[in-house]
C-alpha cells in the first residue's frame, strides 16, 4: 500500500540484501517508526512485543527471522534454536507455526552452503503469497463494492469494517481491506466507518490510520455506534476480517464482530467476511459450540494507551482501582448473520457446500487438515 | 445508598440548612471528592461542568441552585436571573426546565419572607420525589430478579447493564440500578456485567464504581462483549435507563443500547428498561422517526481520560492527529426488542395500549403533555 503517496509493505528486505524491515506497529498511530532487524533476537523480539502483529504478518516475519539465525549460523542446531525460539514468542498463533514448519523443511535437508539463500527464497514466497492470496480477495469483493456503488448511482459507498484487519496485520494490502483499497484505487468513492475496537483499539489506531495515509475517507466511531449508523440508512455493506472460521462458514472473529452482524441482519445492510482459505477449520462445524475463546489481561480493559499532551505515549487507568474486568478476545458470528464469505476463489455463501465446493482439496475423503 | 458502608446520597443540604453537598463526579472513579455549593454560580458551574450529572440529579441541583440564589437575594430580579443562569447550563436537559418551573412556581407568588423557606421545600421534595419514583421501580423489578434467582434454584443472578442509570445520575437508588440494589440488600446473590460505555465510559468509571462501594459483585466489560456473553449463557437479564421513551415504548438511551436488546432477543435473554415515567413523551410514537440523536464532540472518540500512574488525571489521544470521528450520543431501541419496561406505576409491556393504561393521566383527550 502506500503512505502519504510511498510504496511501503509492512515487512521487507533492506538494501543490504539481508537484514529485514519492519514498521514498529506499537508505536501507531502517533509515530511512523521503521525498524532494522539483524538477528534472530531482534525478529523474535519483534514478535513478542507486538512490534509486527497481525497473523500473516507474525508468520512471514518468523519466516525471515530463520533466515536472519541461519545467515549468522547455517548450523542443525542453530536452524533448531530458530523455530524453538519463534514459536515461543506467540504460543497460539497459527500461522507462525505453520510459517516455521515451511521454513525447515525448505532448509532441513540442504547443504549448509545452501541454506540461507534457499531461507531467503522460502521466505520471500510465504510473504508474496499472502500478498496474492489478499489480492485475489480484493478483486472478488470489489465487485460487491462496485454493486453497491451502481445502487447508489455512483454516490459514496459507506462501508463499516471492525478491528484490523488491513494491510498492517498482513504484508500488504489486508483481507477485510482488500476489497476497499481495490474500489478507491479505482476510483469508486468509498469511505469507512471505522470501529475503535475495544480493549486494543486496533481499528482507531492501525486501520484509521492506514485507511487515511493511503488517502481512503474514514471516520472513527465508538463500537457503540455501527447499530445507529445501520438503523439510519448509513451504512451500505459491513466487511470484517476472521481469525478462524469452521467447515460451515462460522466466523470466529475479534469481539464485538456478532454484534455488528446482528444490526446488519436487523437493517438488511450486507455482513461480508474476508476470510482466506488458511483460516479456515474444516475439522471443525460449530463455531460456538467449538472454538475456545481466549480471555486476556483484564488490563486492556481497565486501561487504555494514547499520546499525552507532552507527546509521550502513556497508559491510564479507566476504572476504578482493583476494579473487576473480563477480557474476552474474540466471539463466533453464525454463517446465517453473514451475506458471503470473500476468499481467494471467488465470493461463497457462507454454508458447508459452497466451502468444499471451493476448496475441495482441503475437504476430501483424506483426514481434515488443521486448516493452516 | 452507601458508599463503604456510608449512607450517601449524591446531593444533600449541608448541616447549616442551607449551603448544599454534592460529590464531584468529574473525579470518580479515581478519587471521592465532596464539595460544597453556597451560591447561585457554585450550582451553574456543578451542572456545566458535570461536577453533577444525570437527567434526575441535574433537576435537583438546580432546583437547590435556586434556593441558594434566593438566600442571597429574594427579589423578583434574582429568582429571574437565577432561572436563566440555571436553564443556560445545560440547554438540552428536560428534567433542568422541569425543575425551573416547578421553582418559579413555588415561590414567585409569596412574600418575600417566605421565598427562602418555600424554595428549600419546593426543592427538597423534588429530591424526594426522585427517589420515591426509583424505590417504587426498584420494589417492582426485584420481582423480575425474584424470578431469575428462582429460576437458577438460588444461583447467582448475571445482569447486565449499559451506561450510568444509577444512584449517581439520580438523587439517591437509581433507575436501572434500582432493583438491582432491591434484590442485593435482600440477600439475592447478583452479580452485575458494566459495559464500559464508550465514548465517555460511564460504565467503566460510574457505575462500576457506585456498584462495588455498596458491596455489588460487577465485572466490567468493553461493550463488544456482551453478545458473546449472551451466546454462552453468562447473563440472565439485561436493565438498562432511558433518556426518552415514546408512547407506543420505544426507547432511547445511551449509544450501544440497540446492540445490546438485538444480542438479548437473537439469545432469548429478557431486556428490561428502567423507565420513570417522566421520561416518556407520549406526544411521539415511533422513536426512530421523531427522536433526534445529539451528535457530541469527535474529541470524545479520539481521546480517553483516566488516571496516570503519577497519580494525575489525564487525557490521552487514541487515534491519528487529526482523524476524523463522529460521536452519536444515543440510539433508539424498538419496543420490539424489550422484554417490559420496569415503570414506578409496574412491569408494563412494551405498548402503546399498556402505558396508556397504567398512565391515563398523561393519555387523556386533552393535548399530549411533553412528558416532562
Amino acid at each position: 500500500m502506500r503512505v502519504d503517496g510511498k510504496p511501503m509493505r509492512t515487512i521487507w528486505l533492506e538494501a543490504d540484501g539481508w537484514s529485514v524491515g519492519v514498521i514498529d506497529q506499537t508505536q501507531l498511530p502517533h509515530h511512523l517508526v521503521l525498524k532494522r532487524l539483524t538477528s534472530l533476537d531482534d525478529a523474535a523480539h519483534a514478535i513478542r512485543t507486538m512490534v509486527v502483529r497481525g497473523a500473516p504478518l507474525i508468520g512471514a516475519a518468523a519466516a525471515f527471522g530463520v533466515c536472519l539465525a541461519l545467515h549468522a549460523d547455517a548450523s542443525d542446531e542453530a536452524l533448531e534454536h530458530a523455530c524453538e525460539t519463534l514459536a515461543a514468542t506467540r504460543p497460539t498463533a497459527v500461522n507462525l507455526r505453520w510459517a516455521l514448519d515451511q521454513m525447515a523443511a525448505a532448509v532441513r535437508n540442504r547443504p549448509r552452503a545452501e541454506r540461507v539463500a534457499a531461507a531467503y527464497a522460502r521466505a520471500r514466497d510465504i510473504a508474496e503469497e499472502d500478498v496474492a492470496i489478499n489480492a485475489a480477495m480484493g478483486r472478488h469483493g470489489l465487485a460487491l463494492i462496485e454493486a453497491a456503488a451502481s445502487r447508489k448511482n455512483g454516490g459514496r459507498v459507506d462501508i463499516l469494517t471492525h478491528c484490523n484487519a488491513g494491510w498492517l496485520a498482513t504484508v500488504d494490502i489486508g483481507t477485510a481491506t482488500a476489497p476497499i483499497y481495490a474500489a478507491h484505487d479505482k476510483g469508486i468513492p468509498v469511505h469507512v466507518y471505522v470501529d475503535e475496537t475495544r480493549p486494543r483499539n486496533q481499528g482507531a489506531a492501525l486501520t484509521a490510520w492506514e485507511l487515511a495515509h493511503h488517502g481512503v475517507p474514514c471516520t472513527v466511531i465508538v463500537d457503540n455506534a455501527g447499530g445507529h449508523l445501520m438503523q439510519h440508512g448509513k451504512v451500505d455493506l459491513a466487511i470484517v476480517g476472521a481469525d478462524r472460521a469452521t467447515a460451515q462458514g462460522d466466523v470466529c472473529n475479534k469481539i464485538g464482530t456478532y454484534l455488528k452482524a446482528l444490526a446488519a441482519r436487523d437493517n438488511g445492510v450486507p455482513f461480508y467476511v474476508a476470510l482466506p482459505s488458511p483460516t479456515i477449520d474444516f475439522a471443525i462445524s460449530d463455531g460456538l459450540a467449538e472454538i475456545p475463546i481466549e480471555e486476556r489481561s483484564p488490563e486492556e480493559v481497565t486501561k487504555v494507551t494514547g499520546l499525552a499532551p507532552d507527546g509521550r505515549i502513556e497508559t491510564v487507568e479507566i476504572t476504578p482501582h482493583g476494579a473487576s474486568a473480563a477480557n474476552y478476545g474474540f466471539d463466533v458470528t453464525p454463517a446465517r448473520l453473514i451475506t458471503a464469505l470473500i476468499t481467494e476463489r471467488g465470493v461463497l455463501a457462507p454454508n458447508r457446500d459452497a466451502l468444499a465446493a471451493a476448496f475441495p482439496e482441503r475437504t476430501g475423503k483424506q483426514r481434515p487438515s488443521n486448516g493452516s
